[in-house]
């Protein structure tokens, strides 16, 4: 039995015996790229049957067909925590989707705010890399990347058990980390752009009931770095890393 | 008196009523680039003198003066932390030593592990990057960024004293975050390659009396992920965070 060395998220109901029909993205990656042939063994996982080893039926340069044999992790999701971040420069925010799935974000949702440059992202691209990178992190689960929402009609129509980890780097040195332990509500983390939050944002979000500001140490950090610290500081304390 | 928003890092002393002559490369930022002119005012850091404001007493295409005026914020000098990294795709080398800077590491080492590909790294290059970083986070000090080591020769000249706080992604999910409370010793967080670590490099890893196996969660993190998220770890619990 060879052991499986490639993950692939697949839009394809999992389960013992079940065949999976490849696309001609996977069948070029798996048979051109990877050079994988009949028989030969990988993992796939569709976001809620768990972790599946499954062979080769059938390679050709542009479709083939796995043969699912068995589990080889049940299905994990992550706790409800949305990551909340202003798209920046391409290479950043391409970063922030990777790093919100390694850390387990169950939903990524891009927010324009007053000092957010962009105006349209590109969902289909940013989709992409949160499944790429829940290939890579052995998870089984892949975030859903959401369109841009404008932060301030977000706000409006919060649901109020949600609480939210806002990290204004205005708060940078003065106070610890977020300071309570509901731990049995969902979460969401702020992360603000990188001209920070606007005097009128700051204030509104302040006065948030459901708001809890943080700060991340003393350094300002760049968003990218401040989404990954952010979500190490909730995974250990509300999340799945304990 | 102008709000200064630019911060340079200068190799000069700095204290009240010097001047410091500007190299080409700072002249071309600061007059070509941002535009600034005579009596407009930046700030100025050394890595042991705090910060400084000063303005801009002559400005030239490719040289310039500034006179230092007030200090604004004290020396801070981050814990005693080494990050250790084996190099991976230059862009994610250089996402890790810019991390590093930012979260406070105060020396970051490169290193040659058994699955490490690179043979050489751009040591001026990661340098630079640092200054860069350093600059833009506010911090006053500019982690050291050392040439390439070879781990095994690195572990046999270990300072006894300072405790290693080693990643082992072989670890997801068995284990909690590092266990100890050592709070008082100099520290080093070693992040692994892509591939991982060897099975020798494990078994001696693991047998040292200095290391700490240290999981980051359930799910396998990429290197530049892992760094921001051991060092946040770090930061909490023993560094300048609380």
């Amino acid at each position: 039995m060879s052991t499986a060395k490639i993950r692939l998220y697949v839009e394809h109901p999992l389960g013992q015996g079940q065949t999976v029909p490849l696309d001609r993205d996977h069948a070029h990656y798996l048979f051109g790229v990877m050079r994988q042939g009949t028989g030969d063994a990988v993992l796939l996982f569709n976001g809620h049957d768990g972790e599946w080893r499954a062979t080769v039926a059938q390679a050709s340069k542009r479709s083939g067909e796995l043969l699912v044999e068995d589990q080889t992790r049940p299905q994990q999701n992550p706790p409800d925590l949305w990551l909340l971040f202003a798209p920046i420069k391409k290479a950043r925010t391409d970063f922030i989707v990777e790093k919100a799935a390694e850390m387990g974000a169950a939903r990524i949702i891009p927010v324009q705010t007053d000092f957010t440059n962009s105006e349209r992202i590109r969902q289909d691209r940013l989709q992409a890399h949160a499944v790429e990178a829940a290939e890579q992190c052995g998870g089984t689960y892949v975030p859903e990347v959401t369109d841009l929402h404008k932060l301030d009609r977000l706000l409006a129509d919060w649901p109020e058990e949600r609480k939210l980890m806002f990290c204004d780097e205005a708060l940078a040195g003065e106070r610890e980390a977020v300071h309570t332990d509901e731990r049995a509500n969902p979460w969401a983390i702020l992360i603000g752009p990188e001209g920070g939050f606007s005097d009128a944002e700051r204030a509104r979000l302040h006065a948030l009931p459901f708001a809890h500001p943080t700060a991340l140490g003393p350094r300002i950090l760049r968003a990218d770095t401040a989404a990954v610290a952010a979500m190490t500081v909730w995974q250990q304390r509300f999340g799945d890393w304990t």
